[in-house]
């Protein structure tokens, strides 16, 4: 839930209040509960149906108390309670584990919102810790397990991890898509009416833009890592689905990499209309104090108190150097002119 | 049809009107057919000879339809009515799957725009999905096929699918001709006579050869994988022209890095240009004004009204201090020239 | 001990007190020694406990005499000897060999600093050698050897080594974090109120986070290579805790790169910024004077001496005269105003 | 013949004249024939002696006509026929096919010159297509083909085929060595006296070494397959050869790195040199103005028309108001100084 | 012998001297010889002590016959005598040849310098070929020779050769701990004085770096080559001392690394020092210039010669108009200093 900062985070302060989702299913029937005692999951674990457990809310006690009747490794555990943690992927002992983050995006601030979630495969069973309960991405998964048509119900739990991970990804397309939306918006603002701000956007949006590129790169070697890993939990005919989620996640940060290229050379021409604004005022100003000198020298010159100084009783004296000081100018503007010089 | 924009589309609406045409050929006959109703095209199916069925217009239904009937998997349907998407192969049971975008030339805009393609080779068949009716770059391949003594209608579906692939990969080149000769305009333009505008027509371009470059890599990286593939749907001797289709993408990359290296000089020489010109206008301005300054001194020291200043009654005095206003600067000038300052 | 400096250096000087404290255990028993003739630590070579002999300073003569006796490869003493030595792991004649750093921070400077480790690891023995006896980060590790109950007792010499390289890794982060903040508090000082100093600064930073990733990237490689190195020192059961260190200096390396990302930034930005105030300064002075030059050149017309001046005697002309000068300067400025020039 | 451009050239022209040459030989004696008609060249194909045709001027017709006699594939005669190439190796059918670049240094516009060349490795036969019947770099094989007692007379067509690629890689040596020239001279231009021209000719050189390195670094893939292929027509006593040839166009590859980096830091140090000029200027100016603006003051202030101003009637009043006017700017000049303002 | 310059070097004289010295040895015996003519060192050939001839100065002649005598294959004598080779190893028919630069720093010219060697190791042999006579690195081998109970004395011609490599890459320490000085010199330079030599001397140490990288790469491959080669001249034991040459020789590419990295944020902060310090000058001269305007206003004011003038021949009204003089500027000043602007 934390938006992307640069410092490192210290240790995760454990939640206090904790909520426990199951979903119990086959392709027959489906149960949902809520759960108020952490014990009370343990009995789905040894029944022939595919169970999800889903954990809002990250505290060690749950976790080691959860993660020890399903046997998950002590390491694993740890990162499952662990912040900031870069997206991987992990086979200890029977155990397929992911770790990621979704992605939010905040429209108020613009920015990108991350939420570490672990998703534990084992034996016909789904863990997932997640640190907010609030929102997560999986509606449309809660929605598919209630059809009971759906091929979600059909097939097994390594197809219903499958089908998480499709999802986060597919919201990175999401998150990325309002990125876009800001970056073209922005575009359009460098070359029309850019002030001083402007730059502060461009960096605020490479920021966040580098959030997104930590979570992408991970989580294409994290589903390259499942599809190499052979491991028994996964049924051959899933990997099909996992390799598409790949080429999703291949063309994020192929998209990642295009999105950064368009704010590079936006920051390039932004710069230069900064410097040719400012060109452009301080040429101006330079050519009109350079154009009054001369007439600054003219009035100079009959100012002094000389006895002689010709033309000075004369009746058209005083026209002849206000003209002077009128045409010597017009003479300069038109030389500077043809040189191009504005 | 889409041109290069920096937003990740939404879904795809479905196209209302579709046309199928069908080419239904070997080395005797050929057959070409305006279909009306899908079904229509099923029955080439089991027929021993080549079928290519184009599709212009994509539409959910009719892609599925044709889908479940030729045995293409959920997943590449799904690729099929995708937009954006990444170029890419796929092989999944028994169908060879190309995804990848014809590119157009827009002169107009001096635009890229790109036409996706998915190209499905199964037995004795190719399904092309086009999105955009209007246009596609196949007609040298209907032509070649209408000629009896054609390579093409020697030989299998495979060859037809490298004819497209090829032809496919030849408009790039002439896609980048067009880009090579805009470039070569823009060079000229930023050595005699820039303006405002360059920077915005460099940066356009920049983006076109993005998008040209976001296409080339995976399309590489696609005829490198069917060239690996070990297809049984490919015959060996098709192998070959594979690999020339193959030198002719790793051409067309190369030069396109060679275009983003000449832009990228371009750039700098357009920036340091401009600079140049200003720096020039400044310096001209600071010496003029800075000339000018010891007349308006003189002039001030002969306007200041004390009693006693000497040459004040002289009969030359004026005439001496409108030479010293009139040496002064000269003096200065030479000593300018001499450093080189000018 | 030495701060990050751009120079190789020299030999090192042999140092004249060195300490040597001993770990003796197994799952029951725990014996600290404090070591005074290097002789001493021989006798706990044949025992079958687990042996930790850590040695805090390097003197040539004492790494001969224990790498002698422990069957240390001459090369190897050598490399404990070393200075600024890139971490590197070696596997000679059943030892497995660890140089790296320890690094600290030092808050009064802002610095990175660094301490050599060597650890060798035999059968039943680890041995490390450090540079600076006042300080390391091996404080959690004695406090876990005298737990009676705790995994590093029940365990074997390959994981002490392990506990080793996490601690130190874990280090690292400590680092970061520090680094972090200080990046956080420099990026505010840009944003708001950066001065001279904040290039230096900036660039401060950008040095201390060379020597990190200097130390970052060989590291991951010489964990790596205990991971594929299937050296019989090491138990099976140990891998994971090698691959969860290697997951962590992974993590350490992306959020140093994320680092150096934010630093390029921060300088453009600064850059960016000192040359906007600049502008503003200039363009402000420029205006300025610009402004003023009409009415000196009015002052100039009417200063002059000519008999005949219209409205020179009329009563009303000063006041046209100063109201001319007031008038066209303010015509001036909103003229500037609507070109949108500040 | 085509100097680097940045189009992509359209279709190649057939030549009107083509000029065939032969040289057959075996270590014993050697013939050289002029041939008038194609055909003339085939009776040469199955004596057992070596035979080099060479063919200047590239005409469909004859490619053809050559190609089949010779069993080229129609791909390889495709290749033979186009224009722009990237370098590559193929082996098609019994043939060891290698299309290169020679290069030329043209003096006058210190551009780097291509030749596209083909050179076909069949049994006991190599057969060279080239654009340009004027010049290319074989003149030294030559030479050696008429020495009885040289290798080339001993050794097979492999042999052949090495001695030209050597010598074709010898020759971008010398037009290395040329730049490496054109390099130097242009950085004591940079250093002592750079104009306007001088980034001209940085960016002309960049792009002359942006054409050299598009050449070498597919032909050392192409020498580097030639050494992997093994193919029967090359013996394995000739491998050492185009090993040989491989370390030096790496050499050569490595030597363009390094002139690419000069040239870098070379645009670097001229943008610097033309800033730092343009700032003394700049500076003096302002200085000089600064200056003189106190002397303007003063007369200003004496020149004012008030009754009462005191000094105005002392003897000494103007000589006072004068001694100011030079006093105050070398005060001012002095605290500048002292600053380290110029 | 050549410091590192951009031209590609023509091709080699023949040194007039040659000095050929041989130290032929085992365990229990030494003997050195200076050779006077070549053909003398051929009866250590086939005795079964250990022979090392090293050669200083290059001469066809000479390389030829020594050459040829110990079976050194024509393409490796090409290399021998070749000019700025790239360091390479070949294994030719029971040969093992390296061919890479011993470098010299020197002091006056702040430049590295540096000497072909072509060490050739063949059965009991090392035959070494150096440029120049007056020096070389391998003083320390001599006196391990010398020493009976060295390791060197004890074992075969690789462990020489190692020791030749060894001591070469030593070597490039020194120079680089010499470069690392002067980057430390130029860097207090940077930050406290820089003058207009600056940026060259930043650009010749660049330039010096590159020099040191064009080695360091390649004698890394040549080394790892080596380690990889599986030769039967090499025994297993020596294998462990070429990989602490290569740990050497990587730390040493890392060091270099991380120069380029430091010279490049030092290119940075002179030029951001330049500017900041122009930019403060050009501040003050336009603020100076700018608070003058106002007194030069007034001055015209009150000098104009209409004949109503209020306050002129008020008593007061001189020193109310100086006094605005001053006032005005201080005004702005303070509104200056407030802004920030100085
Ligand atoms: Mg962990
Ligand atoms: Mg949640
Ligand atoms: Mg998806
Ligand atoms: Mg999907
Ligand atoms: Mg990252
Ligand atoms: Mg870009
Ligand atoms: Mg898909
Ligand atoms: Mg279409
Ligand atoms: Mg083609
Ligand atoms: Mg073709
Ligand atoms: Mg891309
Ligand atoms: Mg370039
Ligand atoms: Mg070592
Ligand atoms: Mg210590
Ligand atoms: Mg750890
Ligand atoms: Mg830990
Ligand atoms: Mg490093
Ligand atoms: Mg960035
Ligand atoms: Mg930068
Ligand atoms: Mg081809
Ligand atoms: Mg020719
Ligand atoms: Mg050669
Ligand atoms: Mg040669
Ligand atoms: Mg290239
Ligand atoms: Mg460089
Ligand atoms: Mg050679
Ligand atoms: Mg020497
Ligand atoms: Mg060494
Ligand atoms: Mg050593
Ligand atoms: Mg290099
Ligand atoms: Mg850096």
């Amino acid at each position: 839930m934390v938006k992307g900062s640069t410092a490192v985070s210290a240790v995760r302060k454990d939640a206090e209040k904790v909520f426990i989702t199951i979903y119990d299913y086959d392709a027959a029937t489906l149960e949902e509960h809520e759960v108020q005692v952490t014990e009370e999951c343990f009995r789905f674990k040894d029944n022939d149906r595919i169970t999800w457990i889903n954990v809002d809310g990250i505290n060690r006690n749950i976790v080691n108390k959860i993660g020890t009747y399903y046997g998950i490794h002590p390491l694993l555990m740890e990162d499952i309670a662990s912040m900031n943690q870069r997206p991987k992927m992990d086979e200890v002992e029977g155990i397929l584990y992911c770790l990621l983050n979704m992605l939010y995006f905040n429209p108020k601030e613009g920015a990108v919102e991350y939420e570490q979630i672990s998703i534990v495969l084992g034996k016909d069973t789904v863990i997932t810790f997640q640190e907010d309960a609030s929102r997560d991405v999986f509606d449309p998964i809660r929605e598919k397990l209630r059809m009971a048509n759906s091929r979600l119900r059909q097939r097994g739990a390594d197809y219903l991890c499958y089908s998480m991970l499709d999802i986060i990804v597919d919201n990175y397309f999401i998150v990325m898509e309002k990125l876009g939306e800001r970056i073209e918006l922005l575009e359009e603002e460098v070359i029309r009416c850019s002030d001083k701000l402007t730059l502060a956007k461009i960096t605020h949006l490479r920021k966040e833009l580098i959030v997104l590129k930590r979570n992408l790169v991970p989580v294409r070697d994290l589903i390259g890592s499942i599809m190499r890993s052979e491991n028994e939990l996964l049924e051959e005919g899933t990997l099909k689905y996992f390799k598409d989620v790949h080429d999703h996640i291949i063309q994020a940060h192929d998209l990642s990499e295009n999105y950064r290229d368009v704010m590079v050379s936006m920051q390039d021409l932004y710069i230069n209309n900064v410097n040719l604004r400012m060109n452009e005022v301080m040429k101006v100003m330079a050519i009109v104090t350079c154009l009054l000198a001369p007439a600054t020298v003219i009035g100079g010159i009959f100012g002094m108190n000389f006895d002689v100084i010709p033309t000075l009783h004369n009746q058209w004296g005083f026209y002849s150097a206000v003209a002077a000081m009128l045409v010597i100018p017009v003479i300069m503007l038109i030389m500077f002119k043809k040189r191009g010089w504005f």
